[in-house]
């Protein structure tokens, strides 16, 4: 059904894109998630705070060469820094909250991050098994993805793991589209959005008793343009221009 | 997201479609069966021959709505009587065999199998983790379908199914399309085939030492027409003529 050139593609296509597991409870899901992922060709797995990482309770359900995956995976103690080297993130979630970052349904998804992928490093983040991405972490997320369910909405972890990599997996193999440019990282927009707010909160435009309710609607608008590093660069540049000119009011006050 | 209309349309859809485990070994892997398919919208669960149906163990992966899946399940000690009310049989197969059937990826099964269910049973076949369906139990099988994977193409079992599920249910959402009308069923076809195969072998046109030979052929080819439960007694009808043609003769031999 497939020849050499076409594996090299899979791999060529979507060894830009990691799944990234935050605060997983069960080591099976972790296995179980290494397994989908070699099934869908994908390689790279990184695991933030994972509640319980028994190694030979992974292996039990990281059967044949998802063993690879799971030798080479990355584990972080801290969200923000496992997502620094990220260009574009997704969040997972069931829950149809108020919150309004772009939404998107699996197929859609796929189809936009496989050009975004060839020149970006993306990540598709899974919340733990009990309650999900908080609000707090879907905030770092440019792209909300929810997998459609009937009545009963809560996927195994790794079922939904499944479903996101079978859909990217398909549209790596549809006729090649155009790659976007290099976007920003989380180090870089993280280090953005904390610049803004500081200066915001300086210049008096956001209350210091409540910054996150301004700063949500930024990110907000900010997420959905997916700004390249230039733009980023730019902001931060008005940032520091606006700190500049604050410096020098108060000197000549003094 | 979904108003009261569309739940009941989902189940209306997807109510003729079951899933059949044939000799499925772990547990845990008929409740995480019976969790996708909550997932998905599909009720109707059944099981034949299982290695292994401990019931606190299902119960362990069988969350939330899932339960009353496991509670309505029905149990079978026998794959061709399990079979005898579906019209329309999908075998699923990760191994890419010599046997010629039609064969479809997940969401060209959907696409086709959604215009099928709205006037006939249609159940799903899935074999054993370990080896699958045998190449015998694929003969009663009107399409099989196989997974698209990269290098390692072996699924869990609940993942398979969450992948042909969730293919069926995102199908269902799609513009409703013509119905087609009631095939045969499988009591009906097997019937069907036992006749042709005795009077075939009655008249010499098979070797009675190897009468699978010719007969998968026939299979093959009258799988591909979607048999109609009125052409099946045509084809009935024709070997009963055969049958007393040959008495005919016989008599006047006497």
């Amino acid at each position: 059904m497939k020849d050499g050139s076409d594996v090299v593609k899979d791999t060529m296509v979507l060894e830009n894109i990691s799944i990234i597991l935050n605060e997983t409870q069960l080591p099976e899901n972790i296995g179980f998630t290494a397994r989908a992922m070699a099934n869908m060709g994908m390689t790279r797995l990184v695991l933030v705070k994972p509640k319980n990482c028994d190694l030979s309770r992974v292996r039990k359900t990281a059967t044949g060469m998802s063993v690879d995956i799971v030798e080479q995976m990355e584990v972080s103690d801290d969200l923000r820094a496992a997502l620094k080297p990220f260009q574009y993130i997704v969040g997972t979630t069931a829950r149809l909250g108020n919150h309004r970052l772009a939404m998107a349904d699996p197929r859609l998804l796929a189809s936009e991050l496989i050009p975004i992928s060839k020149n970006n490093k993306v990540g598709i983040l899974f919340g733990p098994e009990d309650c999900g991405l908080s609000n707090e972490q879907l905030r770092f997320c440019h792209k909300i993805v929810t997998i459609n369910t009937s009545f009963f909405s809560s996927l195994n972890l790794s079922h939904a793991v499944m479903v996101i990599c079978y859909e990217l997996f398909m549209n790596s193999h549809e006729p090649s589209k155009i790659s976007l440019p290099r976007l920003a990282n989380s180090f870089e927009l993280e280090g953005m959005y904390d610049h803004l707010q500081e200066v915001l909160m300086t210049i008096g435009f956001i209350n210091p008793q409540n910054p996150e309710h301004w700063m949500n609607n930024i990110r907000r608008f900010l997420s959905r343009v997916s700004l390249r590093a230039r733009e980023v660069k730019i902001i931060r540049g008005i940032c520091r221009q606006i700190d500049w000119y604050i410096g020098q009011i108060e000197k000549t006050r003094e």
